[in-house]
């Protein structure tokens, strides 16, 4: 994995100014990411749903992967931030003219415009961007490979906070194709970053990655047995074309044995918080029933994750300008 | 066809909240919505075509189907209404992930999205969208399979009224593929509601629906025979996918039969307008000189659907917010 | 090539109103044309990139062949005079339901659109449409066929201007598939507009069109010979397709005979300016090194670019409404 240096993303004042990866990043830093969502929270309940704080700037969605629901969640949080937005499909357009990446991004930043949201299949892309490419465009990783997520682990944060509180108290459990998932690695960083005491990853053998003890986390092959009296469940999506790799047995035989049910989240805490990043498989990896039930905030992650990327997308921007300001008065 | 309970289009004050259908509408709405259509016609000959009617508010137009001329059209209506617009086509994206059409429109709801135009190939989509999955989004129904286009109805409905005024007072004849045909169903509902006493439908037996007398309609087999003093023919658009399919003689024979050419338009009205949803068939079920002749409105009926689409969306958004207001009052 | 009447392009007053080609435009309009965006250079510049010259107007981006970085250019400017843009690319809508142009383009008027910004694979295209289709819309010409791409020509002679001045004193120097590129041609014309009294093109001979010397270049075969003491060289993407049709030798061959490299470079003046409209194919047409160097003002291009097409968008549509107004009030 990328090792990521802290101050690529902070400014000379340690605001955040790129957003490419929980790591390294303070808790401070984490919590005012979220205090900032949680003001935006209430834009999205207003008659006029837009606040001025990105107008007349350009934020151009970098998609080298196809996304719809991602792009979507950019689009939208970048318009009630005023901003105007411009889609780039990329595997579909310049990059079938052979341009390099390196050629697109530069022409876009010579277009003026202002921050990029990169999602991308190689790890580390965004942050090759950031470092290499264009610093001086804000970079918001919106997905890169196997590597990050941390738009979603941020939303996931605040989920958790806006319905269980202090992450001091909490249990915690990531259940399902840990190795492949880019968001189980942001969520456990920022869990660990947040203070959450006991983080467990429950997932078979095969879907474990190597040196998984290095996020300080417990690791469990029994669902039931990771499950217990956990405040918090965070379930992955399955890729399911990692069925014919070999690494998984069956689609039954998986919901058999990971599969959140009825009643194996009985196991958990009676009130345990049900969370999925979505799309969900219905009776793939989750029980229908329990993706509506009553301990599921399935929804509600998807109407915090427009706070969220508001929040990071004015934080970033502010950081980048100011950086931007600070380098031009020392030249 | 799916039986549309009156209520489920309207508020508690009987205001529209969504638009899915003409059938059971009363005279008064449609004629409350020819009057606003009207208002809003006089925007687009501005310099500024922009009211600031649904600024701040989420529109997201839900196409299963592409059509790019009925999305531009919505798209463009939105705008000029200051909305913001997401353009989601669904075929290429979610549902290719093998999510449902429940879970996708449930995750814009929970983006905070005010209203869906949605577009289905499958008869009642928008209905059992509005029914059973978003009742709090307001859903505009851009046309579902063989059942209804309400819009494309009602600005035939805008230019009826503009071109010969009194619906009481006039003829109008459909013509061609009936059986399969949104607007012809849609068409004849409203003609029916607004009080057009002689509505007749022109078409080979093979292209008539079973129980086409439902609607109060003279069916005619021979355009000539049909055509005689009307006021107003509707031509449609003959899909040349029929064809294969058997159900019509070869698309020579099929103009001789039914297209609508300088001389069987004589046989009408001298001044009857000549009309058509677009986008035409040259020579398949309209002769060129009649589409662009001094009878035809086909173009202005482009115009007048911007200002319905206007109409519909600001009343709809009226009514599903007041509609949430009196449900959060009685909470 | 079509000859263009110098008033198709100009209203009763000699303003701009479409904008298809250099061909018959004064100095004096294109001198207006460059200090135009030159006054917009500076609104990229801003932390709030708009100015409300558009608002209420309607842009179509009416694009019959792909090319997402000139249609993001287009959207780019449009949006920052605060127009509201539809993009529309119609290779893939309706066209593929057998609808003519001419249809296409008619019911995009009557929606009241005000501006076409046309994309055509036939020379000649965005001329017909504001001859015979739309006259009343504005249309931009963003490159037909073989034939002109005004908007990126004049953003060559803006770039040239900024960095070099006088035109009057320089020697310009356009390299590469001279026959296939309407970016040559619009600039060939534009320089002697501009009264730039050395324009010299380089080119093998397969790569030359007859009666080249109808726009008083001079020809050079041997890029050796041809880059002495010029000031600007003017790369030309070098389209791969063309390798197959026995029109061109190896691309080895075709980068040593007339690639830009360092040691090519050094026949110029030592600060002559290194210009490409952009893709670059590195190593096909130009030495990478010559790309990102200190003579390259490759990305400037793309920066102006923006401001040239905000000011081509602004003075048409100043043109066209002033010329609609005329029409009217003779009527």
């Amino acid at each position: 994995m990328t090792q990521m240096p802290q101050h690529l993303q902070l400014n000379h004042q340690g605001q955040l100014r790129h957003f490419l990866t929980i790591e390294g990043l303070s808790r401070e830093l984490l919590t005012e990411l979220l205090d900032t969502a949680d003001s935006f929270l209430e834009v999205g309940e207003r008659a006029v749903k837009k606040v001025p704080l990105l107008r007349g700037k350009t934020v151009c969605n970098v998609f080298f992967e196809n996304s719809t629901r991602t792009r979507t969640t950019f689009e939208l949080a970048a318009k009630r931030l005023s901003a105007d937005v411009l889609n780039l499909n990329i595997s579909t357009s310049s990059t079938s003219k052979g341009e390099t990446l390196y050629d697109t991004l530069q022409n876009l930043e010579a277009m003026a415009a202002d921050m990029f949201v990169v999602r991308h299949g190689d790890s580390g892309a965004a942050h090759f961007i950031a470092e290499h490419v264009c610093p001086d465009v804000a970079v918001i990783n919106a997905g890169d490979g196997n590597h990050a997520h941390p738009t979603q682990a941020m939303l996931d944060m605040l989920t958790i906070r806006r319905h269980r509180g202090d992450f001091e108290k909490l249990s915690v459990a990531i259940v399902g194709d840990i190795l492949h998932s880019r968001v189980a690695r942001s969520n456990m960083q920022a869990l660990k970053t947040l203070g959450c005491p006991d983080i467990r990853v429950i997932a078979p053998r095969t879907l474990l990655p190597d040196g998984i003890e290095q996020y300080g986390v417990r690791v469990f092959n029994d669902l039931r047995v990771g499950l217990r009296d956990v405040d918090v469940v965070i379930m992955l999506r399955l890729q399911r074309e990692r069925m014919q790799s070999g690494l998984l047995p069956s689609e039954g035989e998986f919901y058999r044995l990971y599969g959140l049910t009825r009643e194996t989240l009985a196991l958990a805490k009676p009130d345990a918080l049900v969370m999925h990043p979505g799309p969900i498989n219905r009776g793939v990896e989750i029980e229908s029933e329990v993706a509506d039930g009553p301990q599921s905030v399935i929804l509600k992650q998807v109407t915090y994750g427009i706070a969220v990327r508001m929040a990071v997308m004015s934080m970033a921007m502010t950081g980048q300008t100011s950086q931007r300001q600070h380098t031009q008065e020392a030249n």
